[in-house]
C-alpha cells in the first residue's frame, strides 16, 4: 500500500523519499518534505533494461506528488548530466512548472532540453540562478545552502538542506581528485560544522571500487595531451557528450599545440556551444571547425572528438567505421582513442566496435592499453574519506545499486559508524527525520516504472512489453478467418500471415497441416456449442495451433486468430 | 566468393582454415586439409547475441565440407567445454559420425550431449581414447601427437599436427599456473623441437589481460576453503557449471571438514557424474547428498554448489532468491559466494541478482570483494612466455576478438617475432602452408551463421531475426479487409488487432482514424486501377497507416495488412 497522497509529513518532521524506479537508488529524483512544503533535487532519466524492448527512457514515478502540486517550493539541480535533469521537460510540465534552481550550466542545459522536447516551452521555467555557493536560498520552510563538489562537468553543485529537524548534505555526483603531491583539491571539513542532527545523502557508486591505483585527471589528460601531439594522421577522441570538461581541455590543448577541432554528434556540439557561450571553454573561435572543413586541413592538423564509443549503431563513431560518414573516412595511420568507460550491457557491442577499428587503423587506444578514460565518481576510500570529514550523524548511501549501498555502509563500520546511524533505503522508502531521531517508515511510495515510448508517456505497461518479449523470441502467426454467423461455417481459405518466426513458403506441409488443425478446431467448438462466443472459437484455435506449432518446432510464436463473421 | 567446394588443398600443402562465424576467430572449429584429407579440431557451439532474439545457439558453417565427407579422417576434441563440443550432436550426424579423437572426460561429455540431444544417437559415434599424452596417431597423412595443457576442466589436451609442409601446436583453451614459488607447473619448451615449419595457433583472449596480480588458482582455493570452513550458516556457491575442477576441489575440501555438498544444476550434476566416474574427484558417496535432503543436516555443515552466478532467470541461484525453490531459502547468517567471472552482457543482470541477495544475506562474497574466482585462461605475459618457450616459424594468435589477435600480434612483435610470420586470421580465411612458407589464400570459405531455434537448425535467416527485431521495438498493428473481389468494394467492418503496440482499448479515436484513412487507401488504389493487385492494395495501406501511425505516436510497429476477397 502506497502512502496516501494527501497525508503530508507530520509537522515538525523531515520527510526524505528517493525516488526514481531502478536500481540506482534516488539518482534521478529525492523529494523532501517538512511541515507541508517540499522541496526536490533532481529530474533525471534512466535508460531501458534489455527486457523493456522499444522503450525510450524511464522517468521517475510522481504519483505521490499528485494532489501536491501547489506544496512544491522548488526543484534543485544539482548539475546538468540526463540522468539528473533529463526528465525534466515532462515532469515539470505535469508538476506545472515550479521554479527550477541551479548553477549557469545547468540552467542553460535544462533550458535546451525543454526547447529539444516542445518548442516553446523553455518560456514556462521559472528559474532561480545560483551565482556562487555563498548563496542562500529560502524555498518554504527550508533554508538552502550550497558548497562546491568536484565532477566531470562544470557546474556540479553540493546541496545543503535545513529544516528546524534535521541538516541534509547532499553532493550530488562527486569524485575526489587529487594534486599530484597527493593533496585533496576539495576540502568538506566545514560541514561538520552544520547543525545536527546532520543527514549525509553520498553517492556511493564507488563501494566497490576498492583499487587504490584509480587513474587521476592528471594522468589522463598527460596521456590525451601525448597522443594528441603524437598523432601523425588525424585523431579521433570518442567520448560521451556529457564529457564536457575533458571536451573542453582537449580543445584547449588542441590550440595550444596547434590543431584544429571538429565535434561531431548533435548532443555534444550542444553541450560544447553551451560552455563556450558561458566562457568555460577558453579558446579561439577558429580552432573549432566543422567536419565538412575538415579536408581543408593536414591530416596531422585536426582532431575529431564525437560520440558512439559505446558502439550505438547510429552514432558518428559506428558511422566512421561503416563507411558511412560523409567527410570521415579512417586510414591506417590513423589514431582513435575511446575516452569513454563500457556501460554495463555495451560489452559486446563495443568489442565488435574494436574488431572493426582495428581492421581499418594500426593505432587504437582503449583504456586496457592507457590510461585515457577516468571515472567522474568517488572510489570506496574516497567514501571513508568523506565520512570523516563531515562526520554526520546518520549516513545515507544513495545512487547505487542496493549491494553497493550494503558495500558503502560496511566501509562506513568499519571507519567507526555505528550501523543503528547508517540507513540504507530503496527507491519510494520514506526517512522521517525527527527530534534527533530518524526513522524508516513501514509504507513505501509508488515507485512503479513509467516508460517513455515516442510520444507515450506512461502508455505502455507490462502487457505491452510482455507481448513485446515473447514477439521477439519466437515472432507471430496470424490465422484468418471468415465465419459464416448463421451456419458457424469457414468461408473460403483459411489465410495464415507469419512473421520472425519461419519462412512460410519454406514450410507448405507445416502451413497446410495447421489449415486443417484450424478447420478441425472450429468444427470441434461449433458443434459442441450451439452458438459459441467467436472468443471461445479463437482460444479454442489458439491452444490446438500453438500446442501443434510447439511439437513440430519447439518455438512459441503469438498465436493470434482473427475471426470475421459474415 | 567462397572457394569451390570440391577444389581441395594442393598436393603438398597444408590448409588451415578457423571456422565458427562468431567474433572469436576459430574457437569453435578448425579445419586441416593436406593431400586431399581433413582433420577437424573440436565442433563447439555459440551463444546467440543480443540481436538474435529468440535464437538457441549458433553453429559452425560446414558448407566447406559438402561433398568431402569422406575424406574427414577425424575430429579431435581439445577438452570437454561446450564452445568445443557443443555442435557435435548436429555436425557429426550431418557429417556421417567421423572417428572422434579425446581423452576419457570429453569422450564422455560429448556422448551424454548426444544422447540429450536425441536418444539411441550415441550409438553411432567411432572413438579414439587418447590414453596418455604419448599416445601417436595416424589421421590419413596427418600424424598426430599430443601434449599436457592447463585448464579449468581436467583431460583437457594440447594437440600437435604433423604434415610433411608443417607441424601445427595447438593448446586449446590454456592457462599457465604459478606454484607459490613462482615456478610455472607446466613446460612447453620440448615443443621447440618439433620439427620445423612450426606454426603455434594460441589462445590469445588473455593479449589485453596485462594486470600482473592476476589471482592464482591457489590462492582462490584458499580463499573458499576459509569461507567453507568459517560459514556459521550454510554455503552458496554459484559457478559454472564447466568449473568441473573446482567443484570437484570444493566436494574434496568439504570431506575434509566434515560438511555435505548438494549440488543443483542439470549440467552441474551431469558432469560431476562424470568426473566421479572416472575417478577425477576422489570421496566418499556419502559426502555428496542430494537438495532434497539438506534438511536432515545442521545448516552449517551444509555446502551447495549451484549454477545460476549469471542471473540467468530459470536457474538455481534465481529460484533461491526469488523463494522459487522448493528446498532452499537463504536465511541472513547464510555465505553466498559467486565464485564466476561477468559474462560480457550479462552486467545488469547479476547487479540485480546481488541487489536481491544483499537483501536476503549479510554475506554476500564475490570478486569485487574477494578473490573468489580465477580465470581458466591466459594473460598478456603468458602468452610471451609460452611464444619463448616455444619458438615457433609462425604464430597464428586464435580463440579471440580480432582486436585482441591484434594486441596478441603486438606482443609477439615486442618479444622480437617479425610481424610477416604473424597471421591475424578471420574466420574462414584459409592460411596455406607450403615448401617453409606460409600465406594467406584470397578467397574467404563461407562462415556465415547457421542458428538454432528449437527443431530448427538453419532455417532462420536475416529476414526472421530482422522481423523479430522490429517486432520487439514496437510490436505489430493487423489491419484484415474483406474485398469483394468484383466491386472491390470492403464487405463489412475492418478488423485491427494490435500486440506490443499500444492498448487498443485505450485508443479509440487512433484506432477509428486507422479505419478510416484504410478505407479511403483502398477507395484511392481502386479507383486508380481498374482492377489492381492485392498485393498494389495491401502496399498502399501499409504505407497509409505506418505514416499515420508514426505521425501520431512517433513509433513504427509493423504494420501486416490481410487483404480477403470473397
Amino acid at each position: 500500500m502506497p502512502i496516501q497522497a494527501h497525508s503530508g509529513s507530520a509537522k515538525g518532521s523531515l520527510r526524505i523519499i528517493p525516488l526514481g524506479g531502478q536500481e540506482e537508488v534516488g539518482r534521478n529524483m529525492t523529494l523532501f518534505e517538512y511541515g507541508g512544503d517540499i522541496v526536490i533535487l533532481d529530474m533525471g532519466m534512466m535508460f531501458p533494461e534489455e527486457d523493456m524492448p522499444g522503450i525510450d527512457y524511464i522517468i521517475p514515478n510522481i504519483s505521490y506528488l499528485k494532489g501536491k502540486e501547489k506544496n512544491i517550493r522548488g526543484v534543485i539541480l544539482s548539475h546538468g548530466h540526463l540522468d539528473h535533469i533529463g526528465a525534466a521537460p515532462i515532469l515539470l510540465r505535469q508538476l506545472g512548472y515550479p521554479p527550477i534552481i541551479g548553477r549557469d550550466m545547468t540552467l542553460a542545459m535544462v533550458k535546451k532540453k525543454l526547447e529539444d522536447f516542445e518548442k516553446g516551452s523553455a518560456q514556462n521555467l521559472k528559474t532561480i540562478r545560483v551565482k556562487s555557493v555563498e548563496d542562500k536560498l529560502r524555498l518554504g520552510k527550508f533554508e538552502i545552502d550550497f558548497f562546491e563538489v568536484e565532477h566531470s562537468i562544470m557546474d556540479a553543485v553540493g546541496v545543503i538542506i535545513k529544516t528546524p529537524d534535521g541538516t541534509v548534505i547532499h553532493p550530488g555526483d562527486w569524485t575526489m581528485e587529487k594534486t599530484p603531491d597527493g593533496k585533496r583539491l576539495v576540502d568538506y571539513s566545514h560541514l561538520s560544522k552544520l547543525p545536527s542532527p546532520r543527514i549525509l545523502m553520498l553517492e556511493s557508486l564507488g563501494a566497490i571500487v576498492t583499487n587504490p591505483s584509480r587513474t587521476t585527471e592528471e594522468e589522463m589528460y598527460h596521456n590525451l595531451e601525448k597522443l594528441m601531439s603524437e598523432a601523425t594522421g588525424k585523431i579521433i577522441i570518442g567520448t560521451f557528450s556529457s564529457q564536457i570538461r575533458r571536451i573542453g581541455h582537449i580543445l584547449e590543448y588542441a590550440e595550444k599545440i596547434g590543431k584544429k577541432v571538429a565535434l561531431d554528434g548533435y548532443s555534444m556540439k550542444m553541450n560544447i556551444d553551451i560552455a563556450k557561450e558561458l566562457g568555460y571553454i577558453k579558446m579561439h573561435k577558429e580552432t573549432l571547425i566543422t567536419v565538412n572543413d575538415l579536408h581543408k586541413y593536414p591530416e596531422n592538423k585536426v582532431v575529431i572528438v564525437c560520440t558512439g564509443a559505446q558502439g550505438e549503431g547510429n552514432a558518428v563513431l559506428s558511422r566512421i567505421i561503416t563507411d558511412n560518414h560523409r567527410f570521415i573516412k579512417v586510414k591506417k595511420n590513423d589514431t582513435i582513442v575511446f575516452s569513454s568507460s563500457v556501460i554495463p550491457g555495451n560489452e559486446r557491442t563495443i568489442q565488435r566496435l574494436k574488431d572493426n577499428l582495428y581492421r581499418k587503423c594500426d593505432n587504437v587506444i582503449h583504456s586496457d592499453i592507457m590510461d585515457v578514460h577516468t571515472s567522474g565518481h568517488c572510489s570506496a576510500m574516497d567514501i571513508q574519506e568523506l565520512l570523516r570529514q563531515v562526520r554526520p550523524d546518520f549516513f545515507i548511501p544513495v545512487y547505487a545499486n542496493h549491494y553497493m549501498l550494503k558495500e558503502a555502509e560496511k566501509l562506513a563500520v568499519r571507519i567507526g559508524f555505528r550501523k543503528e546511524n547508517i540507513f540504507v533505503m530503496d527507491n519510494g522508502h520514506v526517512l522521517e527525520v525527527q527530534k534527533g531521531g530518524a526513522k524508516l517508515l513501514p509504507k513505501k511510495v509508488d515507485t512503479s516504472y513509467v516508460m517513455v515510448d515516442g510520444l507515450g508517456v506512461g502508455d505502455v505497461g507490462q502487457v505491452v512489453i510482455r507481448d513485446r518479449q515473447v514477439l521477439s523470441a519466437d515472432g507471430m502467426f496470424v490465422i484468418t478467418v471468415i465465419l459464416d454467423s448463421k451456419k458457424k461455417e469457414v468461408v473460403g481459405n483459411i489465410q495464415i500471415t507469419s512473421r520472425g518466426f519461419i519462412y512460410v513458403k519454406d514450410n507448405f506441409d507445416l502451413i497446410n497441416e495447421t489449415k486443417r488443425r484450424v478447420q478441425k478446431a472450429i468444427k470441434d467448438t461449433t458443434s459442441k456449442k450451439t452458438s459459441p462466443e467467436k472468443k471461445f472459437i479463437e482460444d479454442n484455435i489458439r491452444e490446438v495451433v500453438g500446442l501443434y506449432l510447439f511439437q513440430q518446432t519447439q518455438r512459441r510464436p503469438m498465436v493470434l486468430p482473427v475471426i470475421i463473421e459474415v
